[in-house]
């Protein structure tokens, strides 16, 4: 199993926060030391950094959580593997391009029967049955659609129902996005918190660290934050449910 | 106009010395303020750090020089902006997967009549020339063998032969690799160097800092490293023809 983060907002908004959080559980508090990656998105751009190594240890992972990178969508992960070995080929996020847009995903959970997906224009790099079951929508959207369709809260719609049939398979708590509209699915859990005016004190849960986002944010600012547990203990989260999706676009839930 | 760095070696093998002087190159002692960007490979996963800040003022590049990131190809780059605004998007290394690899590529130069370039299954997502010719490449590729050659050496002689055609348009130095195989096509300037034992000291040209790569290596170490210009003031360095291509693999030239 894995842990999830991901984030959606309305104005390039930096995640150290929430990152620190899940640091802590990549192999400290946590067992999930297989590796772990973050994608920012900055408009269409993204970058994505990923390790094998735990992120408790990384230095990388100690630069991103330290260094404010402000993005309109995030998707992070930290590993505990279970199918495909610990390298830089099976770390999540995966990403791809179609429709001239980079679309990046994670998965936390583990699928039978995931060799036998069909895919069609998008080969797994790696082992792993999660850049299978990525292969395996992405190649569902572009047989789908063609073309991009007008309006691309669709292809999302389409990546719902997929992903309901991809949650027969086994556990499938997923993140997806194509930088603008993001894509949560609970399989077993996942929760989300949307934070905006007027803004308060949160406390992390995992490490002794507070912000107050009063002084980090405009009235204006609408922030989710989207993990497979809640990362604060002093904020009320909005538990997902077993075979429910979400779509939320510039922070809100669609 | 921009500056290449590359990198392929038979045993993972850091690139900290090379990139110490390529930063330089990124804002301080040359013009290439316009982001920096470049792919590191672990096998066949790839790890691509890309920031459109000065690489001389950023801290993912002092990152990227200080921490050694063990790779057998890299693929880096800083940008002076001519076609594309500043932004992620626009950022080089661009990246696709085909045939289940990881393609990595970055360009110096610049083109005309770049719009007209046929594509097929690969979009840019940003606005630059260089990416459109990348699209250009890698649908060409996968027009050429709609399954991956036995021989993966005919991928990059056929690559050899598009990027001459490419370089009708203007100029179109250029570096692409599968993380395995890395072709370096020289339209205007483009050296290399193929260290081996026995190991010597180097001193780069642009920032006092020396190595001595005897201590660094073993005696079966290979490493080519190909740059825009030579990194090293008292090296001996290969410079390439325009026109000319090479192909590297595991550090050797075939």
């Amino acid at each position: 199993m894995c842990e999830l983060l991901g984030m959606s907002a309305n104005v390039p908004t930096d995640i150290c926060f929430s990152f620190k959080g899940l640091r802590e559980r990549g192999g400290r508090v946590g067992p999930h030391k297989d590796g772990w990656g973050v994608a920012f998105y900055e408009q269409k751009g993204v970058c994505i950094f990923k390790d094998p190594q735990p992120s408790y240890e990384s230095e990388i992972a100690r630069l991103v959580s330290d260094y404010p990178i402000k993005s309109n969508a995030v998707i992070a992960h930290v590993r505990q593997a279970n199918r495909g070995r610990i390298g830089m080929e099976n770390t999540h996020p995966f990403s791809r391009e179609l429709w001239g847009r980079n679309w990046t995903y994670a998965h936390n959970g583990q699928l039978s029967g995931y060799a036998d997906l069909p895919i069609d224009r998008f080969t797994p790099v790696g082992t792993t049955d999660s850049e299978r079951a990525f292969c395996y929508l992405m190649s569902a959207l572009d047989n789908r659609f063609p073309n991009r369709p007008s309006r691309r809260i669709s292809a999302f719609n389409f990546l719902q129902k997929e992903a309901k049939k991809l949650n027969k398979l086994g556990v499938f708590n997923m993140l997806i996005t194509d930088g603008e509209y993001l894509l949560a699915f609970c399989s077993t859990k996942l929760q989300w918190i949307t934070r905006r005016a007027p803004f308060g004190k949160a406390h992390l849960s995992d490490i002794d660290v507070d912000i107050d986002f009063s002084t980090e944010t405009t009235p204006n600012d609408i922030v989710t934050v989207i993990a497979t547990e809640p990362l604060t203990g002093n904020e009320r989260w909005h538990k997902m449910l077993p075979g429910e999706g979400q779509v939320f676009r510039f922070g809100e839930p669609l």
